[in-house]
């Protein structure tokens, strides 16, 4: 037997109509007369499924089949007749139908729609829904494509470690990591967990960025990038923060705030376009179902060239229409989501970088502009999601580092190996970091993180 | 200034030669006369450097340049002069070079050659050494081959999560992930620590594997992998082994062990051709100065039918010649590293899949033989390292499952979800795990598991 994916059917279908096929899925919806029936068979390599007809006088075990209980997986075998007049472009009519594994009356996912809420619960079988199913391949799409675009672009792809002796960046509250026994840990004489008998022989946590490290690779490869999991630990219920997510950190060498921007507009527009390209059917259902401006919005990233405004100005812009805001701003405060998309959607009308922020809201490592007030910090904000890049150019000079790690109370010792990379051989350095989740989010219209992780882990819940 | 990398000199010398051309990297090592100097000018795009000429009559803070210790980072301008007669194809006669970043006298990387020991204690250094620079580039490649093979198979990425609340398959020690107060933990009324009070509301640990969950996705899209990090928290000296590693565990429906083999086969080949044919300068680095055998054992890989061979005759083979090992074989003991070596190098050299082993060494989920004696389990040997995958068909038949997991004393209601895969359109199925640390030192001969890491976890070791 040799089988033959649903998705070659339709890519393959002048050259295979006519033809004897094998395919191999799970019954979608299933209904029978007398003597003949139909299944609607998919098998997850593409969005579209394909039609099966089975005979009572074509297959020996009519019956058996006719009595098949959705989600069941069979091997059918037949012929694939061109239909071009029907909405289908084919059908397979059934010589063979092979029972691989039943299923049963209590199955799930019946044809009737469920609530995202009530497929959470079920995430070991949501996949086969239609939504879950061109989310995760989207996902996976999404994946290639950054790996492809830092490739093509001679990026070198880094593993930087999860496991961290240091909360590096304060970047929000960590996991703790431990074999130690939590009933009864070893103490030293002074009563305290001895974590010198923990398995790294001190106290470590789960990352919460790759940034310091990838500097340290950024200096030795000119451009570099990572993509991994992250954590954060905040007690959050929102829709938009998981305690885990994929993280995208690359970091640029010789390269100053203006190359940043560049590198990440590139990237979006790439990620984009060959998603776009990848998986029309898949975003077509998201655009249909979901969220009916998709496709305009993500051909409106790919067209546009995005605007750059500095957080100085957009203050500006925003202080005229803070009666509209719930949250007024002024020079000095954060932007919240409802600023960045008044920003993004009303003023600009498409993606839009902001630039330098007053250094007191931003990280110790980003570089201190000439004014002393603001850093060379940018985040990217886009249309119906706000903000999802947040990058900086990075500080290289040893004593503006130094003065700015005492602002923030970090230790110099634990960062020795930080200020080396000034040390020797510093460059102008730059890199931001993208929620690989929250792009997810803007190319399916999905707007409940826990929908785009195959299996969340959030607040109070690591099911499966 | 627009800034060429040194790889794109290489590659298109032809068309650059003559031209004026900035560069930007690292000095490697720097000498001069009175009024001539030489900069070895690397910038981690390839293996190659690129000789820098700089003359006191032509750029104006010569003094300045000829100065510089090694390590430091500059930008340099200048001819780009073919020197065909030369071991290097061309140099650089700068005409203007700008000290980007300075370095000391004590920069810990001076031209003699450094102990592997001691680089590691500078992990965020050392990947500017020949050797570690060709070894994360090696490490990038062989990633991006792993995407591309599956990519073009059409494989679904999924990303299984890291943490998780149950030791699924009982594959070693696992560490705990907890945001509770390890000096004064919540206690029950019996005293025992609360976990309901925990992050998760219950005890959480890091995945040795995302197999399980990689099955759910399968029998959704039919090809699926993984490929993410992983955790062990067995302490462990060698070199072989790591606390925080990746890993690749493709997962294919409608498959049998067959299958699975084929699988393997073709990935293997397909990382091994792409790195050999993407990085020949690495390759060829480690060839001649780690591992003189390199190349030739990587050919003959790709040049190979992998052998195939049951446990049972395997062990036939090994019995023979139990004199030779330090462990003797039986029917029913594991293999060592010594027996797999044996098996690859000496018997058939070549790779060697071996299939069916008893049942008792081999974990729950593994399909039952008909002999009701071994499972269809794989491992893939390969000579200069052994073992390097271990996969199985999965038992998919409701029965038998429980069965074993009643063997191996595990509570069906953790795995209710997994179960779930056998009641709904259950499939034959099977997949493998690749360890990806495993595979980068099979692809440069590097010895120990710390030096294809860039940040290396290990027992009692989670330095940077």
């Amino acid at each position: 037997m040799k089988r033959t994916e649903i998705a070659e059917l339709y890519s393959k279908k002048a050259e295979l109509g006519g033809k004897t096929v094998t395919v191999c899925g799970w019954v979608r919806t299933i209904r029978d007369s007398k003597a003949l029936g139909f299944i609607e068979l998919n098998d997850g390599s593409c969005f579209k499924g394909v039609q099966i007809v089975f005979e009572s006088d074509k297959i020996p075990n009519f019956t058996e089949v006719a009595k098949l209980n959705v989600g069941s997986a069979v091997v059918v075998t037949g012929e694939l007749l061109l239909t071009p007049e029907a909405k289908q472009p084919f059908e397979i009519h059934a010589a063979q139908v092979e029972v691989e594994g039943q299923s049963t009356p209590d199955y799930p996912l019946q044809k009737k729609r469920h609530s995202l809420e009530y497929l959470r619960t079920i995430a070991h079988l949501r996949p086969r829904t239609n939504t879950f199913s061109a989310a995760f391949r989207i996902r996976s799409a999404a994946a290639y494509a950054i790996h492809k675009f830092f490739n093509e672009n001679d990026f070198v792809y880094v593993h930087t470690p999860l496991i961290t002796g240091s909360d590096c960046e304060g970047a929000g509250e960590m996991f703790s990591v431990t074999t130690l026994d939590a009933d009864n840990p070893p103490r030293t004489e002074s009563g305290a967990v001895d974590y010198s008998q923990d398995f790294f022989q001190k106290h470590t946590s789960l990352t919460v960025s790759g940034q310091l490290e990838a500097e340290c690779m950024a200096m030795a490869f000119g451009k570099v990038y990572t993509f991994g999991p992250t954590f954060r630990a905040e007690k959050s219920y929102t829709q938009r923060h998981a305690a885990e997510f994929w993280m995208i950190e690359p970091e640029i060498a010789f390269a100053d705030l203006q190359d940043n921007m560049k590198l990440a507009e590139a990237m979006i527009k790439f990620v984009i376009r060959y998603v776009m390209e990848t998986c029309p059917d898949d975003i077509a259902f998201f655009n249909q179902f979901v969220d009916k401006g998709l496709v305009d919005r993500l051909q409106n990233v790919i067209d546009s060239d995005f605007a750059r405004v500095t957080y100085t100005e957009a203050i500006e812009i925003l202080k005229k229409n803070n009666d509209q805001f719930e949250y007024k701003v002024d020079w000095g405060t954060d932007l919240q989501t409802e600023h960045e998309k008044y920003l993004t959607e009303k003023v600009y009308g498409k993606p839009v970088f902001v630039t330098d922020y007053p250094k007191e809201i931003k990280a110790f490592y980003m570089r201190m502009n000439d004014d002393g007030k603001t850093v060379a910090a940018v985040d990217l904000l886009v249309p119906g999601i706000g903000e999802i890049i947040g990058g900086s150019q990075r500080e290289e000079r040893m004593d503006v580092l130094l003065q700015r790690m005492k602002d923030f109370h970090l230790e110099e010792e634990n960062y020795w190996w930080y200020l080396d990379l000034r040390r020797y051989g510093g460059t102008k350095h730059a890199g931001y970091g993208l929620g690989f989740e929250r792009l997810v989010m803007y190319l399916t219209g999905i707007a409940n993180i826990r929908d785009v992780l195959p299996f969340p882990r959030t607040t109070g819940t690591a099911e499966f």
